[in-house]
């Protein structure tokens, strides 16, 4: 670098840019936009001064040479804390870094149309440039959907973890496969009486875990197994209490389908409190892969779920949406088809198999 | 209400609110922004219009004429997920939202000096009124808190989990403190071999704990013991390792201080493969008690750690000197202390005491 462009420890600015490259404000400032009009040679000329001095656009001039404010928001329910029992906060963060967003949290505690007007305001008075409706559904915590003109508001918007509807994009979990497949799973091991703990039954998630699990006990030849369902919250102070409902409701009681990791946590204590034996007496599977279901006592068989991809992926399609809009190239990794629904994958470990016999 | 005042479905502006309640759309705005220019009778008449017509400032129009923007940056750190891993955004979620403001989350990877400076430049441009640094201190991550003019920034800085440090604003656990009790529960028991299983050593948190139990262990006549540590990373997969390695060093080990309840269930974990009797043959306790470790096999002692609240606390302390910085009263809840240290809360549980006797 020669001496006359020395930045002499301030900040290079994009004039310091446009002086070294030999070209104008304007064609670094197209340069660092992405735009089209501008030759090979010129971009590669001032992309490397831009990294000779170390030049960084800050937020704001990049905001008001792009029209973007490179932020999105991120809605979620304060009510049951969502963001931070899953995961899916890690997915959203990393992608969102990745991509060079800044996320704006909010959170809501209750969903009237007035109190979702107030919060799409706000984030169109903070010129979010897109939002992610997170948080489950719970009662009716989704209903303004059915007939919001969401294509209306200034920015795109992406609901996770929601039942899907109409022309509004969404990404989730496919929890009616899940329920089935974790419950033909039980079936294969000649169980006969198969109960489940369900999440709150306010949640489309714990809904459609319960439907997929009285699917697949139809399917087997044992639909009268389909009234063994105990209502739970998700905790795992609620999983001893409703295995004991069970047994009081079915002594046969052989193996139980449990709607959380936390919950199946609960239900492992109270079945050594009871004298049962897990896999023998009782066979006993969670939904979640919560990290530490291998080191319970057995450890536990499980569905394993990938949230923080399933907050990526949301992140991905609204950063689409975005470029869409603008009729501007989006990036590679946001290629991500729509309404994606994300599968579990069985992973048997001790408490439905007992001790794996040695090769 | 009169039909002049009807805003017929539209949102009500502060000219409705001004005509309604008779005053200049000035006076109006005084209101709104708590101005002490404005007369009891005044405040009160504009404020029942506010009521009245359903009146909601944007945040824009809030900070344009406050000079505000009521959002908080939050910086973590990336490379460890430490918002989601801790409860630590559960507490600051909490209180931002009751105090009326939003988070701009921000993660980064590395601490070097100038990548600080371009995270605060960019929070600056964004014009938050206040920065939370989140994410613990991992090596030389807090060093550029050591010279950086923090109090010439723009906006209020308050530092959590880490250590303390000059005229900074900090707020954090007394972790030497935990090491302590937790080891001086062990050595109460009459436990003669007392290992530790530490978090990663770059942790100043797991410094601390470190320095606390050796410091117990030189207090109880035990300073022989202080060799027996092995280090972890957190999470449930390294416990058992650790433990192995602990018994090999000394045939006789016979308590462990584990640095997280997460490595705490991996150690019992193994401790059944070992066939060791917990507490029996090897009295176990872990530190931050996790929801889940009153159901671990057999539930595990712990030092309680409110993470939530220490969150809060930070919030609330950062609030109080973004108004004390502009002259205003604060809150009554931002009187917080300065430089607070929390304490953890022994939870005595069967991991090391046994079966309780029945009263």
């Amino acid at each position: 670098m020669t001496e006359q462009h020395n930045t002499k420890g301030r900040r290079p600015t994009l004039a310091d840019v446009a002086k070294m490259a030999g070209v104008s404000k304007q064609t670094a400032s197209r340069v660092i936009n992405r735009s089209e009009h501008v030759t090979e040679e010129t971009r590669a000329r001032v992309l490397k001064c831009i990294e000779t001095l170390g030049f960084r656009p800050s937020a704001l001039a990049r905001q008001l040479t792009s029209g973007r404010s490179y932020t999105l928001g991120v809605v979620s329910n304060a009510a049951i804390g969502y963001l931070t029992t899953g995961d899916a906060y890690t997915g959203m963060v990393r992608q969102a870094d990745h991509l060079g967003y800044a996320l704006l949290i909010k959170e809501m505690r209750e969903f009237s149309r007035s109190s979702v007007e107030i919060m799409l305001n706000h984030l169109i008075d903070r010129q979010v440039d897109g939002v992610i409706w997170a948080g489950p559904e719970i009662g009716d915590s989704h209903a303004w959907l059915d007939d919001y003109p969401v294509n209306d508001l200034p920015m795109p918007l992406v609901v996770i973890n929601a039942r899907k509807r109409g022309n509004i994009d969404t990404v989730g979990f496919d929890n009616f496969q899940a329920g089935k497949i974790a419950t033909r799973h039980l079936l294969s091991l000649h169980r006969h009486h198969i109960g489940h703990i369900s999440g709150p039954m306010d949640r489309s998630v714990a809904q459609q875990r319960v439907e997929g699990w009285r699917a697949a006990l139809a399917e087997g030849g044992q639909p009268e197994s389909g009234n063994l369902c105990v209502e739970g919250d998700w905790e795992a102070p609620t999983g001893g209490p409703a295995l004991r409902r069970l047994k009081e409701m079915c002594p046969e009681l052989d193996a139980v389908f449990v709607g959380s990791d936390r919950m199946a946590l609960g239900v492992l204590f109270e079945a050594r409190q009871m004298g049962l034996r897990v896999p023998e007496d009782l066979a006993v599977m969670g939904i979640d892969n919560d990290r530490q279901s291998a080191f319970f006592s057995p450890p536990l068989t499980t569905m394993h779920q990938d949230t923080p991809l399933m907050a990526e992926i949301a992140l991905r399609l609204l950063v689409r949406r975005i470029c869409e809009r603008r009729g501007e190239p989006y990036p590679e990794s946001c290629a991500v088809p729509e309404n994606p629904l994300l599968v579990h994958e069985l992973l048997v470990r001790q408490s439905t198999l007992g001790v794996m016999p040695m090769p």
